[in-house]
């Protein structure tokens, strides 16, 4: 084999997937049996075009988790709630999903051996939404009941039957969400000042705030970032201090009027000097054209009401900040509402000639 | 700021793009203004379950490049593209795609500042496929004729106007797209004994033998791989050796009748001792069910093309080699296909309560 200067570059370590990259952060030993898609290690894209909107020297980034293997941060939790499952020797998994929880519980459930459960209210029509899963080879039980019936179940079935929940509260999910955090310090060197994330659940929140606190406890980072968390504004439990029973926003993602993880995240705006807003559906429409149309990012509605949040925040954003905006989801996991709310030009009938396209295009 | 034992791990280089990573292989210098999205870097995940149909120690993975920015390996060659083309002052670049070339041209042109106009047939429907390019910020052009009077008026057009062609013709994107190569002999260690790779347009099986043969020659690597290009087969000229007037398959990423690298693709095939194979669309979505439900791992169905052709000539493998699969695109990019096409339960109707629920889970 014949050596030239070019082999003198280090070689670079092929990512393993977060477990085994963080396995000292994990709740994870030599006798769990890893079940990983190589997850994580998303980009962590600057998005000048926004920062020139912020202007005073202000660096904005994305970390765009919408590029994990089923095209949403769930993948991060789910590495760990099946590795977990599959420790204890479970057959099958179980969640009330009808997103992006059921594709990546089903991802890894099938790809670890066991089967995937996934309870849905009956007369749920979406089926496009529920595509992915099915192909994961997920098995869907639609129940003549409500969301919350189906999530009541599923936990009765968990304690009753030989099947692990892997909805939310299934504690090794946010274990393996606060790992984007971890990613987020290995890339700047440091925290950012402040972190914009959607905000639904509330869980991931919480997870990247554990994260940013494990990793500032041991050294990694000297600061920790003002965790700003965006709700849509008609799903804002966390902003008006009170359940919403009926929420609604186009931000399917974060339609959640009643938090699961609602003290955590209480306990983090306070913790970090943070603060929760709410971003109107306008609002996170122009922000979601506006990431694709000027940056080339295209991210899921829900996604964007960090991006919009910042924008609508910016004025107290300190001169020269370094800020991240969390992007939870890929933009094909909603192809409807990309067709519905592009505002491109699409121009039909023009003669199959080069004199009448050049006119078309202005030229 | 404290230190710990954790913080002696070396510190992870983030991943720059694929032009800086590769820089010294690329026709790129200082003048080149770099349009990036962090594209390339993607996993090269193993596929136990595939390669245990194979055995005899076969090891099998997959590139699985839907993971780019905006779905597909295409990003990979537009970088380049657009890169190059904003480093030669164009204000617009052009294309006639209705697929995945389209979308990365739109992202890569609106990141880099400059238009971007996509030629198609008029009256054609599925605007589904186009939603992504559109929200991306295209302008799209729909003519009174056919899809290769579109093609030869995008060339005219590059020409005789300042707008800059993308379309495969484009020599930067070859470039581009070699790097994959670059990526899998990275992190292998070394080129795998074979390459099965999907061939509709035969540009990226000629792009993955350029990057072989240099990384060879630079001694990054001591071998060459076999290169496998499977066709669907109602779209295989370079099986039966004739253009194909109207090509028919599912796989409609690689539903091209006459190649537009067809002597190149024929050169890679003699050079590395490969072979050209067809599959059949009931081939295809065996694959395709099968990686996503055995494997974890979802893709768009001429990606799976790939794993299609492992299997249909798994005999002629030698034991104890490696294999790597190329997955060109995302499952997400056509939905249609997976509610179509999934074999999974999905029951409807049942009782809200939990004995009715594990009953119809077989419990």
């Amino acid at each position: 084999m014949t050596l030239s200067l070019s082999a003198v570059k280090p070689h670079r370590q092929p990512w393993p997937g977060l477990i085994e990259q963080y396995r000292e952060y994990l709740p994870v030993s030599d006798q769990t049996p890893i079940v990983t898609l190589l997850e994580g290690n998303t980009p962590l894209i600057p998005i000048p075009a926004i920062a020139e909107r912020i202007g005073r020297q202000v660096r904005v980034f994305v970390k765009y988790d919408g590029l994990n293997p089923t095209g949403s941060f769930k993948d991060r939790g789910m590495t760990m709630a099946i590795s977990k499952a599959k420790e204890a020797g479970a057959k099958a998994v179980i969640c009330a999903s009808t997103g992006n929880t059921s594709a990546a519980a089903a991802a890894y459930a099938r790809r670890g051996g066991m089967r995937a459960f996934v309870l849905i209210p009956d007369g749920y029509v979406a089926l496009g939404k529920l595509a992915q899963a099915l192909l994961y080879g997920a098995e869907v039980l639609a129940i003549k009941g409500n969301f919350d019936q189906a999530l009541e179940i599923v936990r009765e079935m968990a304690e009753s039957y030989p099947v692990t929940l892997v909805n939310s509260v299934n504690p090794f999910r946010l274990e393996g969400q606060k790992t984007a955090a971890f990613e987020i310090v290995d890339t700047l060197g440091n925290a950012p000042d402040w972190l914009c994330i959607p905000v639904g659940n509330a869980g991931n929140i919480s997870a990247y705030w554990m994260g940013f606190c494990q990793y500032h406890q041991v050294g990694k980072c000297d600061r920790l970032p003002r965790m700003m968390g965006f709700q849509a504004a008609g799903a804002s439990p966390l902003v008006t201090g009170k359940p919403v029973p009926h929420p609604e926003t186009i931000a399917t993602a974060i339609r959640i009027g009643n938090p699961a993880s609602w003290e955590k995240a209480v306990a983090v705006k306070s913790a970090s000097m943070g603060n929760f807003h709410s971003v109107t559906d306008a609002e996170i429409l122009d922000a979601y054209r506006l990431l694709a149309s000027e940056e080339g990012i295209f991210c899921e509605p829900a996604s964007a009401a960090s991006v919009a949040g910042l924008l609508q925040v910016k004025d107290q954003i300190p001169t020269g900040a370094t800020v991240v905006c969390v992007l939870t989801g890929n933009g094909l996991k909603d192809p409807d509402t990309a067709i519905k709310h592009s505002q491109s030009q699409f121009k039909q009938g023009i003669e199959a000639e080069i004199k009448a396209v050049a006119e078309a295009m202005g030229l």
